[in-house]
C-alpha cells in the first residue's frame, strides 16, 4: 500500500491516479453499453456518438474514488458512475443547442448531425434514464443530491444565457455561474458514495467541497485552454467562449485594464461573434501579454490547494492521495 | 349525494365536472405560484408565461378526482397536481422547440419569445424542480410513476421525429406513439393517488387504463379539431400537423384512399410544409367529404366508452361517475 501511495504521487497523468479504480470504469462502460442495448435505436445512436467522443469520464471516477476510499462492496458505484456520466452528457447534448456549437472535441455535435429537434429529446431521456436508473435501487438520498446538482446546472447555465453578448458579468457573478454550470455535479460525484452506508454520512460535506474546488478549478483552467491551446488541441476554434458571447474569468480580469477603442472592439466581438474592428490575433495577443493568464492560473492553484487542505479531514490513504494528485493534474493539463 | 351524481351527469362542461374539486385546483395554482416565486426570475418569467396560457388544468384535475375517490385527506394531491403540471408544462416548452412552433393557443410560444436557449433551459428546470418536488417526501413509487411516463413521453416524441416529414406512419405506429406522448402522462395523473395509502394500490391498474384511454380518446379528437376548426379557435394554424410533417390519424386513414396524384400533392406538403401543388382548401375538403373524420370520431368515442367499461372496477359514486362524464365531454369538445 505504502508502494502504491508512492507511486500515486508520482502520477503524471490522470490515467496513472486512477489506475486503482479503473477495473471498475470499465464496468461503468458496460452498464452505460447495457443501458443503450434497451434504448430506442435513435437514443442508442445518440448517446452512443457523443459517449464514445473520447471524455474523460472524469465523474464517474470519482464516484468510484470515493467509493473505494470507504471500501464499499456492492453495484452502486458502478450504477451511479454511469449515472452521473448520463447526467453530464445530457447537459453536453443541451449545452451544445444552446452555444449552436458544430464541433465538440473535432466532431461534430449532436445537434449538428441530428438536428435541434432530435438533440433536445435526447438530452431529455438521458436525464430522465439517470432519473430512472437510481429510482430502481429506491435511493431518494442519492437522487436528492443529484437533483439538487441538476437543478443548480441549470440555473447555472440560465444565469450564463442571461448575461450572454453583454459585459454584465462581474467576478463574483462568473464564479458562481461556473460553481452552479461545473462545480456541483464535481462534487455532487465525489460526494454520493458517502450517502451508501450510514456510517460514512458525516464525510457528505468535506467531499461535496473537495469536489467544489475540483470542479472549479477544472473549469479555470479550461477557460485558459481556450486561449492557451491551438484549434487542433481543442477540436473547436480558439476562443469559443468569446465567440458564444460568453465573458469568462481572463476576460473579465483583461477588460477593465485595457484602452476604451480596444475594449469596445473585444465587446463588439462578443456580441457579434465576429472579429471585425480587431483581429483574432491581436486579441489573444493582448490577452497573453496582459498577465491576465498567470492570475487565472494562481486562482486556479489556489482552488487545488483548497482540495489538499479539504482532503485531510478524509479518510488518509490511497485515494484521498489521489484527490489531491488529480487536482494538480487537472491544473496542469494540456487540453 | 344523490343530488351532486345527478348533476355531474348531467355536466355539460368539463368545468361543472369538475366542480367538486375546484377548490384544491386552486390550491394547485397557488402551489405552482410559491414555487414560481422561488426560481431565478427568468424562470419565473418563462414559466409563468407558459402556465398562464389558458391551459385547462386537465392533468392537476386527474390526480384532484382520484385522490377525493379515496378520501385523501393530506397534501399530496395539491403536490403532486403541481407536478404533473409542471412536467407537462415542461414538454409543451420543448415540443414547440422540436416543433418550431410561434403560437400556442394564440400567444406566442416561449421559443419565439425567449429563443431556443432558454426555452431548452427552462424545460429542463422544470423537468427537474418536478421531480425534487417528489423526493421532498420521499415518494419512491410516485416518482417511478412519474418518471416512467416521462421516459415514454420523450420516446414517443423521438420515434414521432424519426418519421416526421414521411408516410412511414402506419394506424399501429400512430397509436403507439400517441399513446407514449399523450396517454402515459394522464395514465400517471390518474393513478398516483392510489399510491398515496397501502390500501388503494390494488386501484393502480385500472387507473392507468382509465387515464390511457381518457388521453387516447383527448388526442385523436385533437387530431379532429386541427381539420374541423378555424385558425381563431386553435389559436394556430388550421392543419398545423401536416404542414409540421406530422401524419395524424385522419390523414393515414385518407391516402390510401386518394388517386395517386393527390397522394402526391399531400405528401409534397408533409415534406415541405408547404401547400404548393394543391390548395389548404382542397386538402380540407377531400379529408372532409372522405368519411375519415367521422371513422376517427367513432374511434375516439371508443376510448371514451372503455373509459365508462373500465371505470366499473372503481370504487363507486360522484369520482368514478365524473371520470365517465369527463370522457363524453372531451369527446365533444370544440376547442
Amino acid at each position: 500500500m505504502g508502494g502504491s501511495v508512492r507511486s500515486i504521487s508520482q502520477a503524471r497523468k490522470l490515467r496513472d491516479v486512477l489506475d486503482p479504480v479503473l477495473p471498475r470504469l470499465e464496468e461503468v462502460e458496460r452498464f452505460l453499453n447495457r443501458e443503450l442495448e434497451h434504448a430506442l435505436p435513435l437514443v442508442r445512436e445518440v448517446t452512443s456518438w457523443v459517449l464514445g467522443s473520447g471524455g474523460k469520464r472524469l465523474r464517474p471516477s470519482l464516484v468510484l474514488l470515493t467509493s473505494r476510499m470507504f471500501g464499499y462492496v456492492g453495484e452502486r458505484d458502478v450504477r451511479y458512475g454511469a449515472v452521473v456520466e448520463l447526467v453530464h452528457t445530457a447537459t453536453l447534448v443541451h449545452d451544445d443547442i444552446i452555444d449552436e456549437s458544430d464541433l465538440r472535441r473535432g466532431r461534430p455535435t449532436a445537434n449538428q448531425r441530428w438536428g435541434n429537434q432530435v438533440a433536445v429529446l435526447v438530452g431529455d431521456w438521458l436525464y430522465t434514464r439517470a432519473m430512472h436508473l437510481c429510482l430502481e435501487l429506491g435511493d431518494v438520498d442519492v437522487m436528492r443530491c443529484l437533483t439538487a446538482a441538476t437543478l443548480q446546472m441549470t440555473e447555472g447555465e440560465l444565469m450564463a444565457e442571461r448575461v450572454r453578448g453583454t459585459a454584465d458579468v462581474t467576478e463574483a457573478v462568473y464564479l458562481d455561474i461556473t460553481r452552479r454550470k461545473t462545480a456541483e455535479l464535481f462534487a455532487a460525484a465525489c460526494a454520493l458514495p458517502a450517502l451508501f452506508q450510514p456510517s460514512t454520512l458525516h464525510f457528505t460535506e468535506p467531499l461535496m467541497e473537495v469536489g467544489r474546488n475540483l470542479g472549479m478549478c477544472f473549469q479555470l483552467v479550461d477557460d485558459l485552454l481556450d486561449f492557451t491551446s491551438s484549434r487542433s488541441e481543442l477540436g473547436k476554434p480558439v476562443m469559443a467562449d468569446l465567440r458564444e458571447g460568453r465573458l469568462t474569468l481572463p476576460m473579465i480580469l483583461l477588460l477593465p485594464r485595457i484602452d476604451r477603442a480596444r475594449r469596445a472592439s473585444v465587446l463588439e466581438v462578443l456580441s457579434t461573434g465576429v472579429f471585425e474592428c480587431i483581429s483574432e490575433q491581436e486579441v489573444l495577443e493582448t490577452v497573453r501579454m496582459s498577465g491576465v493568464l498567470e492570475e487565472v492560473r494562481a486562482r486556479a492553484a489556489a482552488y487545488a490547494a483548497r482540495v489538499a487542505e479539504i482532503a485531510e479531514r478524509l479518510p488518509a490513504g490511497q485515494e484521498r492521495e489521489a484527490f489531491v494528485v488529480a487536482s494538480s493534474l487537472l491544473l496542469d493539463r494540456r487540453s
